[in-house]
């Protein structure tokens, strides 16, 4: 941890952040979207050599792929699950590539934030024919009026993109409602669902929502640690996929095959983030499953934003609203002139807090997430070592707009 | 570690194995070239929570890639270092794809086994032309003969790669001849070494050598943990990349720009591989760098080699060829009918000794490798149960062919 000296401003510490560091050890805490943080068990998982193709370890990516279906409620006869070394953006441009045909593919991109921005992005760069339909970023993709636009499109779509949580806003997009409107007007295309930040906490019932597709990665609700993500693949769709891909390492299809044969990655295996994430499922299943955890999220939530409240924060997105998810707040910078994000979460981190910057186009935002690691507790001290650091800054309280 | 009753066959353990089980509790080792054995502390590094944009992390990137840059003694000037989440392959398509322009691409591959192939394959989905020159299995790469062969072609070349460890058969191929063939015949093209498992024990001359990019991994002789790979880029040539991907995760330019620009990665990284990674960095510093790495692995090399023989062993690469590397060996299977490559090493597993398989097309090997957290007492605890366990599957020794 830094010293004080090198925070770069000369103010002084009030009395009561004084005795927060002076109290105990500053045990860091990551209030992010990922890489989050994780038990210490989770990480102690990792004290291990093995061998990628020792039969513990292709019988531990064995149980995590059927532990993942059992999660998302599927059967093995219908899903597959797919494990892919690297980021989440991976499994997206692997699953976009696969899933499109190489000649007729066309993709529909729904956009309501930053990562729907990123899948534009993919398919720009792979080659992949798009379009987009822009909805306005901290609100949701409305399917009423998806259905509008789709009743009077002449084009047929292959591909249909949709993100579950905008991590940017904490948006919630209604995937299921989604879901029912695409295969009425685009009968056939697979269905993609980034479920990054919401698989393991937000339920998704997978026939319901029409989901072809749902990718997620290590870090973020499921409280492993980053190295790889995964996808879960309705096989109907999935075994036409064969040669689709315009890469070697992101043809998810000879992935699968591959896993399916030998139980082994085709490529060197982040060992040891996957020897954690078994241990991370353990504790999902410990502490209830997804629904359990879904409350302990909420509940980080709900406390959070009732302080941040109380101490006069606004949110991008209104209390109330149907689709304000419960993973991550954006919350508006405040005006007050002696507020600057970067002094803020320089002192915050100072004090053990790692909060982190927002991804909002038109507004100046930060966010704080409640996924990880994270606690009623822990989010309380969090509330308290903002208020310090807001007297510390000369920021009058409730802040101001 | 499985119960012996799990091994599959019903034989006696003599009373040396007996022993070996007895004496002290197993510790595994790893005999594979990656992911390979890492010191405990190069673990421990991993228990801790950090934030992918804190200070703490993006500074210890930034030590990475100067270290990195150090090891191969080129200068900032000149070189720089690129960091790709995922597995060694992922960076070998990103240089591939990034190197060769988009319109006028025309690569050539130079192939002396399993590795080799893999560039072709690479090449093959992604859709860069490429033609490529088959040496055979177990040889090394001749540069007279690539001379005779590039002075008489017309077509003109913009991508050159080869391997500098073939891992698949452990020759090492001479890299700085066949870097000034390169220059002679195929002027401006970037010449690209996979050194997924050469970098950090066998010392490459970046001038000398005339390479414009090094690709290597993190669990290779540099002893991390796997999770991302890393190239060394030649800027000058690399400078005029920009654009050429065909993908976005894999478009190193823009993870290039990125990190300068921010010190940040584009995409979640695997911050736990990488803290991991920094420690092993400094633990090669400790040992005295890469001269002294090359020599703990040199000295494994020859005790395990001439172990191995006096057992009556048979490498695939035969004694005293000057491209005969100590990485890794390849031994050929015994014909002693008793002898199954599964038994052998099923039984050694239980052991706590992990070899690998073979990788050879034209015969049936196995391998062993010399390289991470091994050091010579091991060699000669791994001969030790390799003799105990041809006694127990009762072939007979010297093993014959
Ligand atoms: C909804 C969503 N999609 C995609 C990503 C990208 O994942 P990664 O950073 O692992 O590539 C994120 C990361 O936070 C995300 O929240
Ligand atoms: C020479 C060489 N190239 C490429 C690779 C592929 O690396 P990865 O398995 O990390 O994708 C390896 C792996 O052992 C290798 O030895």
């Amino acid at each position: 941890m830094s010293s004080p000296f090198s925070l770069g401003h000369s103010r002084d510490y009030t009395i009561e952040t004084r005795e927060l560091l002076g109290n105990k050890k500053v045990v860091k805490k990551l209030f992010t979207p990922g890489p989050l943080g994780v038990s210490v068990a989770t990480k102690e998982a990792m004290l291990q050599d093995i061998g990628s193709r020792e039969k513990e370890f292709t019988d531990t990516v064995k149980l995590i792929r059927q532990l993942l279906l059992d999660l998302a409620n599927v059967s093995p006869e219908e899903f597959t699950t797919v494990i892919l070394q690297g980021s989440g953006t991976y499994m997206l441009e692997a699953v976009l590539q696969s899933a499109t045909p190489r000649d007729s593919g066309q993709v529909l991109v729904l956009v309501n934030g930053a990562y729907g921005l990123r899948i534009e992005k993919i398919c720009e760069r792979v080659g992949l024919p798009y379009e987009s339909i822009p909805f306005p970023e901290g609100e949701k993709v409305d399917p009423q009026q998806l259905e509008l636009i789709l009743r009077n499109k002449k084009q047929q779509f292959s591909t249909v993109v949709v993100i579950h949580c905008e991590t940017s806003t904490g948006v919630i997009n209604p995937v299921k409602e989604i879901g029912l409107i695409v295969r009425k007007y685009c009968p056939g295309a697979a269905y993609i669902v980034d479920g990054m930040s919401s698989f393991g906490a937000i339920p998704l019932d997978f026939q319901d929502s029409q989901v072809d597709y749902l990718i997620s990665s290590a870090n973020k609700c499921l409280e492993g640690v980053p190295g790889f993500s995964f996808c879960i693949a309705r096989l109907e769709h999935f075994r036409k996929c064969k040669g689709n891909a315009r890469s070697l390492s992101f043809d998810l299809y000879d992935q699968f095959e591959e896993m399916e044969r030998t139980g082994q990655f085709r490529f060197t295996p982040p060992t040891h983030a996957l020897l954690a994430f078994h241990h991370a499922l353990m504790e999902l299943v410990e502490e209830g499953g997804m629904k359990a955890r879904g409350r302990r999220y909420h509940a980080n939530c709900e406390i959070i934003r009732e302080g941040m409240k109380k101490l006069g924060f606004k949110k991008l997105v209104p209390d109330a609203e149907e689709y304000d998810g419960f993973i991550i707040t954006s919350f508006l910078n405040p005006s007050d002139p002696n507020f600057t994000f970067d002094e803020f979460y320089q002192r915050l981190l100072f004090l053990g807090q790692v909060i982190y910057t927002g991804k909002v186009t038109q507004k100046d935002t930060f966010r704080i997430g409640n996924i990880g690691h994270l606690y009623p507790e822990d989010m309380n001290y969090l509330l308290n070592c903002i208020e310090c650091v807001l007297k510390d800054m000369h920021v009058a309280i409730p802040v101001s707009y």
